[in-house]
């Protein structure tokens, strides 16, 4: 049983219409509601895999019992409200994105009390994504600190001062090029450099998502890149959820770094291919896997 | 006891944001969001007033809870979910409205009954707004014959199929000009003319909501207009709800038709002057009460 971990979920709302006019009076004829946050997409994605995966993370009881009748999930109901993601598909994609929602004093603890009891029955966790007003910024650090002890491995899928405070916990981090660069406070001399500096600070591996360029990571000294094939077109938004699943998918199963990279880059490239954020295209998923090369990686300009 | 109905609520969302520009992704910093829908707004002031009032309606179970928590109301669980209305202020105002949700099968029915349990305690009720789909347009039409029976009078704010509808039940009619002309089927030669035809249709009052020039309203074979003073500038959006309360105000409580135009007209200018649908401002509404005419129109060309 694979966790995953939302503590700023979000339900993403698109409204389609033929034109947004600013200034205008518009009825929307076209409303799809989902419920989202990065872990939660984590989980979607493993669900669809057949990987047995359980959503905890903090939201209001309303999007908890929503979730539930959807997904195995328990999110405690420590949040005032669940932020929206309003998204207007009218020819272009204009969006507008709610702060997130103050958590209740103490949902840190409570929400390290559950998964403490959950641990025992974990093959893996994963935390993903911001943090809701309210939630320390070092609680993912103190939930991988925690499922360390038990022996779960740990991917943290963050920014910001939550990634900051993730480095030296030994948990797989995955931070983008941008986020890498603010962590090092340089630019780095090529990317490779990066991921060595950066796993080495963590003291455990770090993948570099580098979205169409596919994945860098170094773990134990070694480094490999998995490129995946060009030219594959959609929707980029939910990719680097899809990428977690597979990573937290072999960290689950102990599998080698190799397999493991490959087969998150290939899920990763599926989710582009798929129309909404949290699914996976699986014929691409399956024609791609073979595709993707897994090799040491040459160092290069940045 | 006032009860006021709403057949299709809303949620009433405000952001706020420097500019909104197509295409582009906008962090929203400030979000308000407020229980609406026309009858509620009718509530809200009511209670404003210090008149008793509660608010009925369809709407689903997080709705009810919430509202209920904040008004007097019984709102049944009948809807699939209860829409928003997506308020963009960025210098200019962009407005989004969803659809209104599926009502379930005979949730008609289960109305009415909630509503003949609460009769024998009403003093007046009203039905404001457009009905949620799955809800028969006659709807209104059979809560106004049901109030009739119960010697209750009853306030019809509607508009579309269900105001055709309501004519002829005797329960008074609220249109607006174009309501008014659509129900015609013509235009009028003039809006005093109008109101005279509909009354008469009808077989009870009929007050046409003409915005900034007031009210005019014939009953009982008598026609009279009551004017505002000029110069009340801000939020129109309520003003149609704050003078159907004053209407149902006087209804409940048998005053002659010229203090409830009055009294009907001063809260329509009340609430130009409050910043929010369902609210008046106190001290507009005292000092315009006295300025307000009530007299017998002069017919004028439409």
């Amino acid at each position: 049983m694979i966790i995953t971990v939302t503590l700023n979920p979000a339900i993403d709302v698109t409204y389609r219409l033929p034109r947004l006019t600013v200034g205008e009076v518009h009825r929307v004829a076209e409303v799809t509601t989902r419920l989202g946050g990065k872990g939660v997409n984590v989980a979607r994605v493993l669900h669809q895999l057949g990987e047995p995966a359980h959503a905890v993370g903090l939201a209001d009881a309303h999007f908890a019992d929503a979730l539930a009748s959807e997904l195995p999930s328990t999110f405690l109901p420590e949040l005032e409200d669940v932020r929206r993601t309003v998204v207007v598909v009218a020819g272009s994609t204009t969006s507008l994105w709610e702060p997130g929602r103050q958590a209740a004093p103490g949902a840190d603890r409570r929400l390290l009390d559950l998964l403490e009891a959950r641990l025992a029955n974990a093959t893996a966790l994963t935390v993903s994504g911001s943090l809701a007003p309210g939630v320390p910024a070092d609680l993912p650090a103190r939930i991988a600190r925690l499922a360390a002890g038990a022996g779960v491995p740990v991917l943290l899928d963050l920014d910001d001062a939550a990634l900051v405070a993730a480095v030296g916990t030994g948990a797989v981090l995955t931070p983008n090029e941008d986020e890498a660069e603010r962590l090092l406070g340089h630019a780095p001399d090529d990317p490779v450099a990066a991921v060595e500096e950066l796993a080495a600070r963590n003291r455990g591996p770090v993948v570099l998502t580098r979205g169409r360029l596919g994945l860098i990571a170094c773990a134990d000294g070694t480094c490999w890149e998995a490129r995946p094939p060009a030219g594959i077109a959609g929707n980029p938004t939910g990719a680097g959820d899809a990428a977690a699943a597979g990573l937290a998918r072999g960290l689950a199963h102990g599998r080698p770094w190799p397999e493991i990279l490959r087969d998150a880059a290939a899920l990763g490239a599926a989710a582009v291919a798929a129309p909404v954020a949290g699914e996976i295209d699986a014929e691409t998923y399956a024609s791609v896997l073979a595709d993707i090369r897994v090799e040491p990686p040459d160092h290069e300009e940045a």
